[in-house]
């Protein structure tokens, strides 16, 4: 991880480009450049329901956002910042119509993911001094074949989550 | 309850009613008659993540499909039917747009339902005796206040889910 960051960075010096990855790796101390996780937590299919939501434009998808017993605990009591080990996760699967279903409710109106795999998975782990580049929160993104997403996609996750910075960078809320 | 069921097959009967009510409820054995969930299950938000759904048409809703310890056992080890005991959730949340989101996102694609409380629950409940009547589940729905729905809403679940008998009358799939 460090020699591909150090790979960008000379890359991305020597190009003389600018940007986002330049600005962000562009740190002498490594320890302060973008780290993201590219290990799958264990057992997050197990864990609690925070909400759910649909994504339209270009992602066409629906999520179960769930989050282990750090999270959890920490949404319910209202707690910000989330406490270190807080792990969320966003399991995404392709908002598709469920021919099964419209057959016989007799209308177009249903849409479940039935058995397919994720589309994609997406997690983030809380862990102050590791990804104290963004936020304190080290991002993750998995394919429907677990394949950890190039570092390119994690990139555009920090600077999306920095408006919601007045709640520790989570966008969803706790639905009861 | 069963006072009240009289109440209906005997209005029904006097009326010269026929259709559902009628015939569900004209069975001289009382215990083969139609009987609801009137009580939330406690600690169903704890339960684990069946799947997602969101529904169009008349219902614009978007749901989190929760099952207790036997139902998730049962729905992995692809076990039919379920086993006694079996309790599905249904949280059904307003598929509303997140202005906040969408504010963020620039654009208009966030469906979340944020911290409102539930729109309705509803529950499968496994009672093979108890729920003779009706597939051996139990069915139920509550508003956003826990009030519990009229009979009269829930005389319309089990028609529809005996279009699904051959998966011991539950609609969803579970999610991997």
């Amino acid at each position: 991880m460090k020699r591909m960051m150090f790979l960008i960075v000379a890359a991305a010096t020597f190009a003389g480009v600018v940007g986002y990855t330049a600005t962000a790796t562009r740190h002498t101390d490594e320890e302060a450049a973008p780290l993201f996780v590219k290990t799958i937590p264990s057992g997050y299919r197990e864990w609690r329901l925070v909400s759910v939501a649909h994504e339209e434009g270009n992602l066409q998808d629906i999520r179960a956002i769930l989050g282990n017993d750090a999270a959890i605990n920490a949404y319910r009591e209202g707690k910000l910042p989330f406490p270190e080990g807080t792990i969320i996760a966003r399991i995404a699967w392709r908002h598709v119509a469920s021919e099964e279903n419209n057959k016989i409710l007799g209308r177009e109106q249903s849409f479940v993911p039935g058995e397919a795999p994720p589309w994609y998975l997406q997690f983030m782990v809380k862990d102050s001094k590791k990804y104290a580049a963004t936020g304190g929160w080290g991002y993750a993104q998995f394919d429907k074949d677990g394949k950890p997403g190039p570092d390119s996609d994690l990139q555009k996750c920090f600077p999306c989550h920095q408006a919601i910075k007045a709640r520790d960078f989570i966008f969803t809320r706790y639905t009861p």
